[in-house]
């Protein structure tokens, strides 16, 4: 958090409670962003999407231009909701759309809480009220610090790139600590830059960048109704972001090294985890095999508890591997923890040293090397490790 | 356990202890089976295939008849073991073929165990030859102890039925508590049928009773290398059934239910388990669906920590179904637990009364029915929650 944070021009941020869930704790963001702006949104893939979720994509379907403004409330996900759910979304984006004088369209709310109950639509919208007599862009600490739910600490990334004579800014934040896996889980994630970028290419430029980061972690295979990311760019004339250009390819870049850190920052605060963990599965025959194997090693729970308890049992590794569908054999199949080699031909390693192996398993991060030696495709998947904690935290919450 | 057993007529269990990673405690089984025993085996679906299920599977493709034995050993997996696994493995049967004058191929091994770790064949061996001095009929309890792991309990199933004239006994144990999954995981199964049964009629009934069974129970959905289950016909001259005969069909069901019940005993002991939970998914489109349904919902670290919790977290489990690929559409779907309304039409239920759903999540035992109401099918699966101490039994134990 001692980093710079830098503002993006026309981008304001306000935040205040709704007194409800959480106290006094501010819980309510709003976010206003400039005319020229340019908004790609990507939701869950859960068939349960919370009832603004619904209106969002509803509503980005059909925005015209003009100022745009995000609600963001944390403390209830609005979902499972029935009718009223609906209702009550609408009754305070168009009362903040009256206030700030927008179409209702270019209003997008965004939820994060707890599941089925009813929204106390009257105090939040009080705290977006009180919100937007607060905004300033430099709010950016209590932005991400009002959508944490069982986080326990904001996440921001924040960077500058120059390209020529010009420098670019972009900064984000999310939050998400549970129920993460593709489809980017209970996960809400703001991106900004500092640029003008046309819709389509920002899109592509999003896209990319969640499947290599959002996408490409895993808590415990559970996804959220609620999950959405926004990429904004501002649409500053000054600085003009030709289609296809290079300067688009270094931004794309720094925008997926963006998402890529705000993913990891998620891993190292996932519920109960004491250790980040990276699955590399390599020389698999497609992509499709690459992930399914880094995915099923990722989520299995004999895994996931050897690597809380330092315990380097490769046999649970190359049994998860064994389990997964895409695989016809294991006899090639090498295995390392943190370069120790554990695994080579299915069987343990003539190399293997419990001591190494050992020491190896007590860091914090750990990469877990699967080579298949059947193809060339890659593919790296996040994940936490499975904690008591993680059981209590999830026991106790109604969440 | 006060139940009567039933011996079978023919079927002879010595115990002994291999004096390795469990003390002086019995860890090894050997079985002999009269002459005219039928045998159906199947195996783990697990690419990773311990060195003995290997051997199994080849022996048993080329068994000829004549008298045979199971040889089962507790303590050591023997998978990822190599080339010196299968040496091993094929050095004990061999040696026990020639003391009881069998030919190799009639022996047929199991085991279970610590992954990866090189097999103290000499122990295992003198265990062995030793139960063969101690054979008896009547060594069931024996039996259902020297096999188990981590299981706290032994679990036998012993059921007569009378048709016309004549009484059929089948007596049946198995172990197993973690690692369980379709495939029926971490899981060996021995059940024997005082009949003579030919060989299809007797792998039909086995498959049927699997599916109904050990692939309809899950712990954490991991499967292991050494998953096993047999069926034997002892081949008794005064009990014939015939193919297709209503006789057939009578001691095929109540083979089916001996699994059912060997399965539910399985779940009840399953790593830290405090509650045994069915899922019920019924109109469902197809099998493949209430399947899929089914495991997804039974598969989710955050249903099945909030069933520990006894919390009546309905937006967890319609958030999984919602996340299950084969779902279009939630909109349909109702959820009770313990016949207690909790969704209905994809919302909270009207009915809804916290009161009530929290009483009913209080019970040990736990019936989550899912009707999608799109379909006629149904399936269900058994499954444990998810606690603190399963945890702290596999982030301890290498298994």
């Amino acid at each position: 958090m001692a980093k710079k944070i830098h503002n993006i021009e026309g981008v304001q941020l306000g935040t205040a409670s709704s007194h409800t869930r959480y106290g006094d704790k501010e819980d309510s963001l709003l976010i206003t962003l400039p005319k020229t702006a340019q908004v790609s949104c990507k939701f869950t893939g859960n068939k349960l999407k919370a009832a603004p979720v619904q209106l969002a994509i509803n509503n980005l379907s059909s925005y015209s231009s003009g100022v745009k403004a995000f609600l963001i409330n944390a403390g209830n996900a609005n979902a499972a909701t029935g009718q009223q759910g609906m209702k009550n979304v609408k009754s305070y984006c168009k009362a903040i759309a009256s206030e700030l004088n927008l179409k209702e369209e270019n209003v997008i709310p965004f939820s994060t809480g707890v599941i089925g109950e009813a929204l106390p639509v009257n105090n939040y919208l009080s705290a977006f009220l009180e919100a937007n007599t607060k905004l300033s862009p430099k709010n950016w600490v209590k932005a991400a610090n009002a959508i944490l739910t069982t986080d326990t600490r904001p996440k921001i990334i924040s960077k500058q790139i120059t390209i020529g004579k010009q420098t670019f800014s972009i900064t984000g934040f999310a939050k998400g600590s549970g129920m993460i896996r593709p489809d980017f889980a209970t996960l809400l994630s703001f991106v900004f830059i500092d640029a003008k970028i046309n819709r389509r290419s920002l899109n592509k430029m999003h896209a990319e960048a969640l499947d290599c980061s959002f996408n490409a972690i895993t808590v415990d295979g559970d996804t959220s109704p609620n999950d959405s990311s926004a990429l904004v760019a501002n649409g500053n004339e000054a600085k003009l972001v030709e289609t296809n250009s290079k300067a688009e390819k270094k931004i794309a870049q720094c925008v997926k090294g963006i998402f890529k850190e705000l993913a990891e920052l998620l891993i190292e605060d996932a519920e109960g985890a004491t250790k980040k963990i990276k699955i590399s599965v390599s020389k698999a025959n497609n992509l499709q095999q690459a992930k399914s194997v880094a995915f099923t090693v990722a989520e299995s729970p004999l895994v996931k508890t050897a690597m809380f308890g330092s315990d380097a049992n490769w046999g649970r590794i190359l049994s998860a591997v064994g389990r997964d569908r895409t695989i016809k054999t294991i006899e090639n199949v090498q295995i390392k923890v943190n370069d120790v080699p554990l695994v080579k031909k299915g069987n343990i390693d003539p190399k293997y040293s419990e001591a190494k192996a050992s020491r190896a398993m007590k860091k914090k991060e750990i990469l877990i090397q699967i080579i298949l030696n059947t193809g060339k495709t890659e593919f790296e998947v996040l994940t936490s490790d499975l904690s008591e904690d993680y059981v209590l935290i999830n026991s106790d919450y109604r969440s």
